[in-house]
């Protein structure tokens, strides 16, 4: 009988798509000044740079979540999931509804192995019932259903209530383990 | 202390949109045909048309989802339910990705009441974990995990696994009388 997979959902910014990255180019770019992760520690990341307006404008202009870079090691550590897993993007893509066709985009172009069955677009993720989250939000992680995983970003450094994962390569070694217990 | 509100999920084609009368109007003006409810029954869709290629096409064509009429009652029935419960929109629109903006905006034509805290576009609605599910597909509904609540349609007439509503009347009808004996 072949083995039900347990469920992964995983986030899109600051997990999959490296929104920290293109917040510091895309300041960058407009101001000249590169803001360093050192001072964006543990606020929001409309807090973390010094016009308090920019993220709030970029997340709204046409392109921005079209352009992200790929976070490091997500394409080949998703790939190896999905050998054990099923796995599920979950992403907050209500909130900016320009989003949803450039985040569907995204994923075509750089996750094209991962089936739209297995996309889901959402506001609140409280409702999706994932044997495990990985999410860089508490918003998102303390209400979730499954296993909460935190990925680390600079704006979450502060919160230490979920197990925190520095990298791709953390998710798997982490869920290695989970997978030797639970065999 | 405040009730927690028990959790709908509802789905947009053939529930909260009138999809069959989008497809009969969009099959007379291309063809010049009527083709009747009696004629579509127990079939899915596409093959309730005499042309077996038209429906494919339309859910393909720009501007088909944003022009869907909204069911009878549909309005009236989600702001009577929102009293009661969290309701949750819950549409399979990753299929045809084109639908992703127009259904947004559909949503915010008609159900401007609805937050886009609330809104979830999936592919699979196996993972949405809300009390009730209202759809009118059993791919949908025999996996749900709450309980089922078919809409009726054309295409569904011949399975009857499932509690059927025939209008947004029903469907008040119906969870008063769940309230009652959950209270």
């Amino acid at each position: 009988m072949e083995k039900i997979k347990k469920t992964i959902g995983i986030d899109m910014d600051g997990v999959l798509a490296d929104i920290e990255q293109q917040f510091m180019d895309w300041y960058e770019k407009e101001f000249g000044v590169r803001v360093s992760r050192e001072e964006r520690l543990g606020v929001l990341e409309p807090e973390g740079f010094p016009d308090k307006t920019a993220i709030k404008r970029y997340v709204y202009t046409p392109g921005f979540f079209r352009t992200i870079p790929v976070m490091e090691g997500a394409v080949a550590a998703v790939t190896k999931l999905m050998e054990e897993y099923e796995v599920y993007i979950v992403s907050a893509a209500m909130e900016f509804p320009q989003c949803l066709q450039e985040k569907h985009e995204w994923l075509a172009e750089h996750f094209p192995f991962i089936s739209w069955t297995n996309i889901i677009f959402c506001g609140d993720k409280s409702l999706i019932a994932t044997d495990y989250l990985i999410d860089d939000h508490c918003k998102n992680l303390d209400f979730c259903k499954g296993k909460a995983i935190m990925f680390d970003a600079s704006h979450n450094v502060n919160q230490h209530h979920h197990v925190r994962v520095k990298s791709w390569t953390d998710v798997l070694t982490l869920l290695e383990k989970e997978n030797l217990i639970d065999a």
